[in-house]
């Protein structure tokens, strides 16, 4: 393979590192790509560490517009959530970085991508998906699944072995006895101590958002977040008076304040695609308040049948983006019906921030458009159109199938209420 | 009508008062149930006061027992949840009252139900389809959708003068700008001020929560509990070192704990059943200690498929049981089927409770059964039986579709990431 | 009521010629209406009828076209069939219907609206849905809800009897022992002899369909149907070297064909939207033909994973419309989601028509669109791209939680195979 | 891997006879496994052959009474259709077989399975499926997908050269240029000539069926079929008065009659587990009328919203069965729930039988168990104890959501009916 190119998607880690020294070994021509999706990295030095080792090229793309704008908005919009708790921060990171690879793959007329996610992980499909849909003449190098790799390699005294070895500098200072994946969206904290699902994560842990019960504020504080057809326009900051209008900002500002009163916090069990159970504990402060800020305007907003319907779709979406289907022709089918049910998603929402929480207390539709929320028609004081006694009817159609049930299969089971 | 015997759904307040005494005179023969599901409520006074009216008779029916075991515990099991934060209180008390009162129209003989849910709501429906479930000869009398007292009783006044001028008891004291219903399991807010969705409600409101942010104690404090086929069995409270085992007990202690932390309230607006939309706070402290460990619990225990297909199940059992059809052949069907697939969660979870909000943090199974977590399958360290090989073919057969769709129908659209 | 205008949805038949009357008799100004939605019917002789009668203004509206490109096309498109089995031949025709009904009460600014349909149909329901959507101000009148004219109408003969009276010409010839409703896309019979459903249908009954065995030609022939986004754009029919290429007469062509052969025949219960269940025979010949052809392209054309997601979706619009909910904020988003589905949906497919049935037997793609349908891909000769040696990581994966299982449950339960 | 066992799927065709001398030249002692699930096959010559290339042993495992019992039969109860046509025949099958295979295994203590299933197919994956779970420590092979194999191997042209080089008899009369499967429920066909979706089957083809409109008697025959929970427990054959009473027997006489008449067959473009699309012809006879009875009772005797539910099951079901997973925790979890509804399919269905096609035309309930038809509530004629004017008040609940949608948004669009 001797000049063969290669893009590499390089973190700046140990593990990353190995694999462009390793790379390069084989004689590839090794370009590395470093996304910006906000995760609090030096690229400076990460840049220059790969170059250190020996990279032909190294490209820091700042994807963090795109990365909030074109996946985590319409994350937000869809009201993705997987297995109801986790908002696929690295989920969606995953495409999103992909389109930069694939970008460098492309002017650089790449034959190979490289990747160091494990064997055993959701990223590895993620990035590989994206690759055969973006770029299918791509060929997928994976050394954590390649054998010949895996056998030198084998934990992570191999690893620190051959960095020291071949000059890679490694951290002095103890990696954390986990791992972590940190972009604008979430941190999410795996492996290690955690994988035992019944030890607590330690308090150390939490990198994104403080102790609620000892370092926030005790006040709390209200948002008011906009929507324009289910997507985030504008976040007021009642407490500061200010008014954020880009996503960019949007979401810097509510991961800020967030995360300084310790919002977003979970720790859970989940399924990754590859049939495993894994437990991870995430950290999303802005992602979390857009989340029920917007679960509540859509419920307000939307016609109940519409409703069901559309969150039987999002939990669809839910998962394609999970097990890295972004981009799959269900992926796009399902989003967009999604957006034509978010046509009328349109108000604000007032969020109540309090330490370690945050939840909806007020909300009302945009002034341009209509609302399905009258007032009238459930008010206890006047009938705004609504006459009572057509419920009658109503229920009794209604108990017809209920009370053929008696006649044909005879009284349904009760339970004692003396026991 | 003269002597037909009439069962009235009496709670003691104002507007079944005036019903009973509209009832008596009209003829009937008046037997007033009150269900005693949890609510704080002097069922004595209560007693006393349709007594004085000139109920024939009064009938206090102590279903607490049945409600925790025989209504919150499976919907607990089934994990129960209305649009995705309304835990049920109100909807699971219906038919558990219900069945108070068909057994106590059994042995009266009576030809007729009455009751004082609005025409507007929910409740109307769920005591009418559990009526014609198990009494479906019982004829309905709801005074609130009878064209006569609707013109009669306009509004409050009119009731207050009615109570008045036939000496029915009237509270002195202003009643709260809202209407409420309360029982084991929850309180619910509704009507008068909270009928404006973006007026914030009132502090003061709430009676089973402190407000966590004043009255709460700091610290934060752990319980775990135990689930065997998805049913709670045991609540330990650490720090009391006491453990709980009756349902009636756990829940009453969760319900102290997680009141005096705050926890489980929410502000919502819902999809009534006739077709409003309305705004209803509701603080369900223990219940929502519950939901929690029992979600956790469910998603470490259950297969991923077997679990997306109760989903499927419990979203539709959610609306049934919302809705009033508890006793219908969908709901018992699906009861069943959740029933089955919860076999398997059998375990422990450990939540943390914090003022305003509970979270799990750790979780394992029961020594007895098996468990599909498998920290060695999982782990970074060891294969566990794993190839990690495979894993490369089972992207690229995903990817068949997905690059089949670009070479039918040209490349996937893509954000520019440079804006 | 008196000069009130009603606005009557007119047959000619007897019920509603008496209904007719007895509004007259009401002193309402009624407003016939007879919309010609393809049944045979002497439109010249029912309107003679209804102002013999006395009725203020008789309208015919031809709505045909609207209603095969309006509602039965998009019908076809979606793929609707109720319960697995019916076409909705009816269902489709009411919303149709019922424009045609407001615009005349638009035009005429009636205030009422009078139809014939019983209390126990699903046609009452779709058409009073219909008009609360189109026109919220117009009353309903539905005679046989009517306690009044119920017991004065207990059965035929009281109908007859008023007819006789009031000079209404009333068949000489006996009506058939079932009831019927015929439009261009369907009759449909129930009732009467047909209401024991065990019962076989005499062979007399059918109208639109020759008996297959005893009346079609013995040879099967050909027609090649083809698709644009779903919809039939043109009927090649093979034999007669005939296309077709307008929806109408597409149908119509498809409705004789198909009729000369006897298909699409079906006789079923089946569940009412008011909780009964009830039995009819329906013979949809064209629609048949079309629904067999747009199945067989739709699964030859969709994505596996969109087809599945446009099949809920699918099954979700076809209890709206045939419970009544053309108009409605979920059918509109069905249908629209169902549109971008289909907008892949392109082709052409030629069905044999035999006897009895007709089936798909050869299908393509237009040449203008892509196709997913790969005979490269698929052959068993060439390779294709396709990698067989990714198929065995495939199951691998997919196997992981299969073994799961069995580490944690214990082995699956097999059935012996010596018995 | 000198001497160690291996089983092998082997058919006695040109493909796993080759496997079979390609296995034992690579010093494995082979055992033949011929699973007899009812197709047409000289097992005896098989047998004779395999010795004759060497087999260490060969084991004919009669699976045809389990394989209608065990999997037909809850196939028929469940109502699994695949892609709404495909009765499923051959994924049926692999689990069955596949058992026997795993007890051949088990009982010769073998470490490695080999089948002659291709890599773009659905067969690989279920054998392999059902191996892990059911043997997890077995080793597969899979010649077709091994590189070395494929490369000797590159066509047919390379199997027949082998064979007659080591004395493999080959048969002289040219193969079908197709493939089939075939077995008690079914014959495929794929490959060859029908790789191309547009040209039609010739009609030699079908070899379970006779040519409906050329060789099929003239007279239509009819068939009550008798089912207990969802099973068919009893056939009538009315024209030969004869009843059939064991699954074996009720299947081989519905094959032989709906054989007679042509029943059964249908051409189709069906998606693979594996990401392709095929084109397949399939001949069911006896399943196609078992699919239609079974159909037909179960609209009939399950309440409206459990058969929702129940088809909602049906569908991931299908699924599971079609993509191989028979034996895994969803399947499984997805069977039991829908054996609960079938619990009430109790009754018979009488089916028409006529060149080319069957139909339900009458059924009725089990006298033993109750009925929700109700002839009396759905009569025309008498009330049934439904009271009409219920209806009223039901239809104007429906539609509070329909206005109130105008009211927020405006008129619902509307197609002019003159254009």
């Amino acid at each position: 393979m001797t000049g063969a190119t290669v893009i590499l998607a390089y973190s700046g880690g140990l593990d990353t590192s190995c694999i462009l020294k390793w790379l390069l070994d084989q004689q590839y021509n090794v370009i590395c790509v470093l996304a910006d999706v906000g995760q609090k990295e030096d690229f400076v030095a990460a840049e220059k560490k790969a170059l250190n080792i020996g990279a032909n090229k190294v490209i820091v793309v700042d994807a963090k517009q795109s990365f909030v704008e074109d996946y985590i908005w319409p994350a937000i919009q869809m009201g993705l959530i997987y297995e109801e708790r986790y908002l696929l921060g690295t989920s969606l990171a995953r495409p999103c970085i992909s389109v930069a690879l694939m970008e460098v793959a492309r002017q650089y007329d790449a034959k190979y991508l490289a990747h160091g996610a494990t064997g055993k992980g959701n990223d590895q499909v993620r990035f590989e998906l994206c690759a055969y849909a973006l770029k299918p003449d791509l060929k997928i190098i994976a050394p954590w699944r390649d054998v010949e790799f895996c056998r030198r390699f084998q934990g992570r005294q191999d690893l620190i072995a051959y960095a020291q070895a071949n000059g890679i500098e490694v951290s002095a200072k103890p990696s954390t006895p986990w791992s972590t994946d940190a972009n604008i969206l979430h941190i999410s904290y795996e492996s290690g101590v955690l994988e035992d699902p019944n030890t607590v994560a330690p308090a150390s842990l939490y990198e994104m958002t403080v102790d609620p019960l000892v370092q926030a504020p005790r006040q709390p504080v209200r948002v008011v977040i906009h929507f324009e057809h289910g997507l985030p326009t504008i976040v007021e900051d009642l407490s500061g008076k200010r008014d954020y209008r880009t996503p960019l900002e949007m979401l810097k500002f509510l991961n800020d304040v967030g995360g300084s009163y310790g919002i977003g916090r979970i720790d859970i069990v989940e399924n990754r695609y590859v049939g495993l159970k894994s437990r991870g504990v995430y950290e999303t402060p802005g992602g979390t308040i857009l989340y029920t800020a917007h679960q509540d305007l859509e419920v307000f907003a939307l016609d109940r049948e519409v409703l069901r319907t559309k969150q039987v779709l999002r939990d669809r979406m839910t998962d394609y983006v999970y097990n890295g289907f972004w981009f799959s022709p269900e992926a796009i089918y399902a989003q967009r019906c999604i957006e034509l049910a978010e046509q009328k998603v349109n108000g604000q929402v007032t969020i109540e921030l309090a330490p370690g929480y945050c939840r909806a207390i007020a909300r009302k539709a945009s002034e341009a458009g209509g609302s399905l929320y009258n007032e009238q028609l459930v008010s206890m004081d006047v009938h705004g159109g609504y006459v009572p006694q057509d419920a009658g009817g109503f229920i009794a159609i209604n108990a017809v199938r209920i009370r053929e049930h008696v006649r044909a299969f005879g009284p349904y089971e009760v339970a004692k209420q003396t026991k």
